[in-house]
Formats: structure tokens, C-alpha cells, sequence
């Protein structure tokens, strides 16, 4: 756990072992400023790592740990390396999903997860991982996040969160059919999101969160004629939350809102559906995306693209957006506070 | 009405008196190629065409004319003014919606289709106008592709294109609710949509259109796990529709269709609600867009940005979209076919 003025310790996971994980994590470790910005520890299996840095043409020396206790030593250090055998290089196709693949995903998190739990890491970062490898190794939950929150104990409201150049956003509802929204939709299911959004916000250093909440119809209901909703559910919503300290406008059309954003206006986008957020946030730029595990009382993010296993290890693989969510995971683990409740901004689920 | 190798004949209006339009029209008129591509017929008030000049600042010299027999004389001609009393100066405030404004708009536009329907002139291209002050008028219609349906006496399928630098849009639903979305879709109306715009696309000189169309769903619905509709209802659309001669690829998640078509992948994409296509095609380039009027007998196009009555008389509003609305009309105009059913395709209501 970090200790006052020093860099948070970050775990960093390979990702999916078939897909471009291990040589976005091996280019990501060779970057000159890792080391200053957290004492990282790559976890994952010897050869994935090796194999990693073969495609990446990449030959960093990490520290081998085997305890979490020699995490820190005091002062900056080089990248570690705690070796857990997940999957051996038979098991895995270059390029193809595998239940191997997908145990080997969750091996490895569930190691991160213990981790955090025990106050060993301050934050995770996890390279690509492919859900039906997961679900083919026998994952029961719709996603990755439903995961961590069952691992971790959580029992409140948790979303997805994503992150672009400073711009974030979170939804109200994510995985579900786009005619159970509507129905879906209460004041109270907005406010939850919005205290999520704002305090992830917060969390990553934005003092005084400026948010816009996106309507549901077209033109935001044109006052009442295209749809009730704003009036009915997504008003109320805004005004209770300004009441309760989570001050935010709203609502706007969804087709102009995030040109708002774009323009420097608003910090956070609350949206009220998958697609209505995901379908500006990818335009705007897939390749930088980072997607934050929001709700959880530890920072965890990941690239927003996924393992791209047509071009997995070519060596063309672009980490920009892994080095984002990277450094994301550095913020949050240092402030120590993302989606906590204010205060105490430090509590933890043991 | 066109004959043959000269160019087509373009009613051109100035939009709402109050609204960037009169300048708009001024700053398109001035342009040097405009004679060169069609026989401009500027409509409307001498007074608010003589105001738009002076906002621009520009002195174009228009051949005045009082009967549509006078628009063609054979050979390249300076633009026309057709000059229509629609509103007097002390009923227009710059800047503020009034009826007054709507009801110019709407008589110049009626005038417009009238010569159309006749046969003088091959498209309209209008300048922005505002729908709240054309209800103030009497405008008993939701928007203006509705009254241009009636007023043509059509029928069928309408619905409104949306074009960015060569990439066309249309939707299978447009302003509604969107709990009123899924129960809306059905294979008959997604296969009129695709008629539409592949017809569109044909009209624009595109031979062999490649079409994507949206799912409705997150992830298109993830194979059923995540909404059924796209398996029961969009599915059957496009294996019916490719039968019919009209091919289309998808459906495809409507977060990553845009993408696709900015690689270059597609020319048109067939969305199922308004936020879906609006969310990005407002993001790609909301100066440059350009809306058609889809399902008419006569071309009729507008930029996709409105009055600006923020900016108004200040000449700050830019002519891009303009002039790409301009040009859209005089190709449309030129190939006489846009949402004509083919063959023949020279069929007008008249």
C-alpha cells in the first residue's frame, strides 16, 4: 500500500495470453517514466511475459517478487515481477479465444484482487481480456466488472466508466435490451450513477466536477411532445441530486451533448443507455479510450479496445490507450479515493 | 426543367428572415462556380435578399425575373431573383422566432413545389428555417419533410437523409419516443428505409451503393443474449431486402458502424432510431452535413445546421454546409432520379 509522499503500487496483468496483452504490457514496462510514477508489478505467467517482449523487441529487466511484502523496499524502484502460473504455452493459440486463455485471465485478476483486498497494491491495471474466454472457463457474470464486484463483497450500484482525453462518462443502464431502458430508468437509479461519475471524477483530481446528463428521446423529448421522460424522471433526477451536493445540467439531446463536452464545457457525461455514450465516445477516439471499473473500492482500468487478436503478436499493436489507462490506474491508486464515499476517503473492503 | 446536357435548374430560398439564411444565400450566390452548375432561381423578398447581401457584403448582380418561363434562355445565366412578397421588414425581429418568419418561409417554400411540380425547376435547396416559428404560422405538420410530403401529394415512405462527405444516413424511426422504437420496427419499414436511401445514393451518382445497416441492441444484441431483434426482425429485413436487389451487410453494434464507414467500408448506413445516426453523424462534422429530404418526387436539400439566431446579421455563420447542400441539389437535380422508383426515372408528381 503506498505510504505518504512515495508513487502507488500498481499491479499490471497480461491480459488474455492469445491476444495483443502481453506485448502492450512488455512496450508499456520499456516506456522511460514508468518507474516514476508507480512501483509497478506485472503479474502473470514467465513466458507470456518473455513472449510479450519477444514480439515487442523490448528487453526490460523487472525485479522477481515472490512475496507481496518486497513490493516496496522504499524509494523508486525498478518494474517487478510476481510469476503466477496461469497457463502453459500448449494450451495457448495465438490469435484465438480459449478456455485456457480465459482462465489464465481470471487467475491472474482474482491474484490482483487478494492483493488490493490485503492493501498490498494501490491500484490494477489489466491488459485486454476476451469475455468468451472467460465465459467458456466459466465465468457466471455478464462481464468483467459484475466480477470484481462479486469478488470484492460489493453490493451497491456499479458501472463502467469511460474515459477520453479528460472527458468521462457513465451510463444509467449498460447490457440490457434497449426496450427495457426506458422502463429502467428512476430518480434514483439516475442519482447513483451521477454520486458514481462525480466522485470517479473527483477521485482523478477534477476539484469541482462539471457534469451534463444526456435525455432519452430525440431532441431530449422537445418539452414533453417526444417522450415524457425528461420531465417525468430525468428532471427530478438532476434536482435532487443538486440538492443532495452532485451539481449537474441537464437534460440535453443526446445528439448535441457531447459536442458540449467537446467544447470544454463538461467534464462528465452521464448517459442513459449503452449506445448513446459508446457511439461518441468511439468516435471520438477508440484508440485512447480507457474504460474504469467504477464502483469498486479499488481503482481498476483497462484500454477500451479489446484483444485484437487479428493482429496479436505482429508487434502492431498501438498502446496508446493501454499507457493511458495505465496511467489512469497511477492517478486513482494515488488519490486512494475513487468511488469511495466522502469521508472517509481510505475505507476499504478487507 | 433541364434539357438534356445543360445544367439543372435550382430554386434557391432564403430561409427565415430573422436566421443566418439571407446571408448564407448571399455568400453561396457569390460564389464563382455557382452559374456553372446550375440556373440559380434565388425566392423570396427582394428586401431580405438586398439585406443578406449587405450582411455578407457581397454585390451579386441577379437577373430578375417574374414568370418561370424567363429561367431559361439556353446557356450558362447569371442567377435569378424571383421575387415573392412574403414579409414585410417591421414584422421581422433579427434573432427571434416569429410567425411572421414561418409564415414567409412556408410561402416561399409552396412556391418553390408549385414550380416543381410543374416543371420548371429540377431541385430546391433552402436555407435554414425554424419549425417552432413555422407552427407559430399555422404549420399543422411535426417538421417540414411532412408538409412537403403532403403539399406533393406522396404517399409512401418519407424520411430525412442525413449526408457527410459522401456518407449518407436515414433512419427506420425518426422523432418519437424511443420506448416507441422497438415496437415501431418491422421487416416491411427497415426495407422501405434501405429502398430509400439506396435509391438516394443511385440518384447521387453512387452505381453500386454499399449499405450497413444498425442493430438496435448493445453489441447488435450479442447474438440474443442482449435483445432479440435484431434476429427476428433485422435479420429477416436484410436477407429480404438483398433478395429484393437491394444489398445491405449488418446488423452490426451501433457503436463501432460509424467507424466502419469512416474507413471507408460503406456509402450509406441504415440507423433504427434518431439518436443512433444523429449521435455521430453531429460529431463527424456538424458544419459540413447536409439533409435531403428523402421520399419526394422533386430533390429538395438544407444544411443540417439551423437558423443560428445567435449569430444572425453578424456575418459569422459559415457557408459550408450551405454550399454542400447547394451542390447536393444541383447533382440530385441533375440525374432527375432521387427516390424515384426505377425505372422509369423521370416520373413527377404533378
Amino acid at each position: 500500500m503506498s505510504d505518504g509522499g512515495s508513487v502507488p503500487a500498481v499491479a499490471v496483468t497480461l491480459g488474455d495470453p492469445a491476444g495483443i496483452g502481453p506485448e502492450l504490457i512488455a512496450k508499456l514496462v520499456a516506456g522511460a517514466d514508468v518507474a516514476e510514477r508507480a512501483q509497478v508489478v506485472v503479474v502473470g505467467d514467465r513466458w507470456v511475459w518473455e513472449d510479450g517482449q519477444r514480439v515487442a523487441g523490448t528487453r526490460a529487466a523487472l525485479r522477481e517478487i515472490a512475496s507481496w511484502d518486497r513490493v516496496r523496499t522504499g524509494g523508486p524502484e525498478s518494474p517487478c515481477l510476481f510469476a503466477v502460473d496461469t497457463v502453459r504455452p500448449d494450451q495457448v493459440q495465438r490469435g484465438v479465444a480459449g478456455p485456457a486463455g480465459g482462465a489464465s485471465v481470471l487467475r491472474a485478476l482474482r491474484f490482483c484482487l487478494d492483493a488490493a483486498r490485503a492493501g498490498h497494491i494501490d491500484a490494477v491495471c489489466f491488459a485486454p481480456l476476451n469475455k468468451f474466454a472467460m465465459k467458456q472457463a466459466g465465468l457466471a457474470f455478464p462481464d468483467e466488472l459484475h466480477f470484481f464486484a462479486e469478488y470484492l463483497g460489493v453490493r451497491g450500484f456499479v458501472c463502467e466508466l469511460n474515459v477520453l482525453d479528460g472527458l468521462w462518462t457513465t451510463r444509467v443502464t449498460s447490457h440490457i435490451p434497449l426496450k427495457d431502458v426506458p422502463p429502467a430508468l428512476s430518480p434514483p437509479r439516475i442519482k447513483e450513477a451521477a454520486r458514481l461519475l462525480y466522485r470517479a471524477l473527483r477521485a482523478a483530481g477534477v476539484e469541482r466536477p462539471r457534469l451534463a446528463v444526456a435525455g432519452l428521446n430525440p431532441h431530449a423529448g422537445e418539452g414533453g411532445t417526444c417522450g415524457r421522460e425528461e420531465i417525468e424522471i430525468i428532471e427530478p433526477a438532476i434536482r435532487e441530486a443538486r440538492a443532495e451536493g452532485v451539481p449537474m445540467d441537464g437534460p440535453f439531446p443526446a445528439d448535441t451533448i457531447f459536442r458540449r463536452a467537446l467544447a470544454g464545457l463538461y467534464d462528465g457525461i452521464l448517459t442513459m443507455y449503452h449506445d448513446q455514450g459508446q457511439i461518441a465516445m468511439k468516435l471520438m477516439g477508440f484508440e485512447r479510450g480507457v474504460t474504469v471499473q467504477g464502483g469498486l473500492p479499488v481503482p481498476i482500468t483497462t484500454p477500451a479496445h479489446g484483444t485484437a487478436f487479428d493482429i496479436a503478436g505482429q508487434n502492431k499493436a498501438n498502446v496508446e490507450a493501454m499507457s493511458r489507462a495505465f496511467a489512469l490506474a497511477c492517478r486513482l491508486g494515488a488519490s486512494r479515493a475513487v468511488d469511495q464515499p466522502q469521508p472517509p476517503a481510505t475505507r476499504r473492503v478487507e
